[in-house]
């Protein structure tokens, strides 16, 4: 079977990889979409080859359907419609033992710390699997992933019907987070620097704040009688957006650190302390994350026609990975049937 | 009657100030003792000249006895030990109306905003009455606020038995946290850099890590089992204690910001992210926290006599002042009766 692998140098090559039978707790998937995300193009870019072993088959956002079932395996059929939580943890680390299995401290994050879903057939412990609706569109479904992802941070920052809640940074995961946010019935702002993002974001109905042309806290605050907001979701990872975030929180308001932010960054724990301020970390997701995800996608509730911005079949991989870094580009997919199959 | 004012230059000025009867909803209160603690070491430094009025009878740790009560009160008698829970809100802005009263966005801050306790009798709001039992020492009794700081400061990082807790910083507030949270039944360590502050913590029974000699993340992961700690005080100011409390909190762990950061503090919110660590800022308390106490010096929970390193007459403001900013000092009250009475 044909398999799109990261082999350095920026590059991804087309490989033939040997296919085999799944072990006993094991199923393997026809991978049908797979979803492009920033983490697989700082792959891409080298910038974790410390971590991934090459050549490394990635592609952890996937839909597919169930093509042979290990013999220990139970509740699962050859053609059931699935996706995959792609979360390997260890059971016995002080977080799993703690139950945050999710965050396990020696986690093996599937599709980067082990084989991904860019290959024809692929292999997971059936425990990583997530039942997909027979209605739900299988390129819709490649969606899963980052919308737990979104799932997890509203949940976390315990957003609630009624709560002002600002978005910083409008790219695909900050939209999610504001779509879902949204659906738990909170008014959404998204702070957006880019003007083609911030239309996006404006087609679908949000307001957008651009910090350049407006105080952005000024605006909050009229906004919210002077309150400030319920929850901020800090997903742009610029220093500037996680050093004004807490100038937008209301007294005990809720800030979640969504995005990646290699360096330190200057933080207004002045501000913190005089408002208590709740700063929270948030990091993938549990499967009732998932779930849900999957259950928003099937109601529609989830902009699933602006977020996917191309698809690219299997062997155009690389074509895949140039849209994505390209102005404008949401959420590109991997059609790994056209690529591959037949 | 006799007062002590900050009066701008580093002085503090004994002033004759004229005694009032309490109004309708007050008591005026016979101040026994007043401890004085870095903020009015602000005011004394000129620090927060912009915010106070200057002659300044300033002082909000204290304790005393009821010489009058206003025709409206109820519930108070003339002779009644008592402490003063010395903030004043409005009741109106978005913090009161959620229930966040005090740290109200208009908070009169008794003492600072409005005049305190260096002085013979002081009138106050009869809500801002704590009661005091009358086998506690008044001296004791007047650790009550930065006691209730401490409780409060453990009920908001949610301190359970058998919780391992690191505080940053043994200066007074440190080791009245370290205090209340061994008494919730914590295992505490304590970092420190200075050497006789790290003396008096052991002297408490405390272990202390000095950062310079040992590494703390080192020590806290042995200590912990590789999990590191549930709860991480932030208490010394210290911009590399902010940079590091990240480093030694667990998967899912809180880290208090008690400390004031004037300035933005380097954060490492790639580990805030990674282990979706919880920051949470802690500012004054509410009644449930003085009451508790309270009821904690009564028990004898609190190290008073390690606590209390002076006691000046008021007359000798200045020369508290001074002792305060002097090595070795933790805690310094003024006898406002030894220098104001018969």
């Amino acid at each position: 079977m044909r398999a799109a692998a990261y082999a350095g140098n920026g590059t991804m090559s087309i490989v033939d990889s040997p296919e085999s039978a799944p072990d006993t707790d094991e199923v393997q998937i026809d991978v049908a979409y797979v979803g492009l995300c920033g983490t697989d193009l700082h792959i891409l870019h080298g910038h974790m080859d410390a971590r991934v072993t090459m050549p490394a088959i990635i592609g952890h956002e996937m839909s597919g359907t169930i093509a042979a079932v290990g013999a220990g395996v139970d509740g699962w059929r050859v053609g059931d419609a699935v996706t995959v939580m792609p979360l390997a943890w260890d059971g016995s680390c002080p977080a799993c033992l703690e139950g945050n299995e999710h965050i396990c401290q020696n986690l093996d994050f599937i599709g980067i710390d082990s084989p991904g879903a860019l290959q024809g057939r692929w292999n997971v412990p059936a425990s990583t699997l997530v039942r997909l609706p027979d209605s739900l569109d299988l390129r819709v479904a490649a969606l899963a992933e980052p919308v737990a992802v979104a799932v997890h941070d509203v949940r976390r920052g315990e957003v609630r019907p009624g709560d002002r809640v600002v978005v910083l940074g409008g790219g695909p995961i900050g939209l999610l987070i504001a779509s879902v946010a949204r659906t738990e019935g909170a008014d959404v702002r998204i702070v957006e620097l880019d003007a083609g993002r911030s239309e996006v974001a404006r087609g679908l109905g949000f307001a957008v704040i651009d910090p350049r042309e407006q105080d952005q806290r000024a605006v909050v605050e009229q906004w919210t009688g002077g309150a400030g907001a319920d929850v901020v979701f800090e997903v742009s990872g610029a220093a500037a957006a996680a050093l004004g975030a807490t100038s937008l929180a209301k007294v005990r308001g809720t800030i979640v650190i969504v995005a990646i932010h290699p360096d330190p960054r200057p933080l207004d724990l002045q501000r913190v302390f005089w408002r208590e301020l709740r700063i929270l970390g948030a990091r993938v997701y549990q499967r009732q994350d998932f779930e849900r995800a999957v259950d928003l996608l099937e109601q529609g509730a989830i902009p699933h026609e602006t977020i996917i911005t191309g698809v690219e079949p299997l062997t155009a991989t690389q074509v895949a990975f140039e849209k994505l870094q390209s102005g404008g580009a949401m959420k590109i997919l991997v059609d790994v049937q056209a690529g591959d199959r037949k």
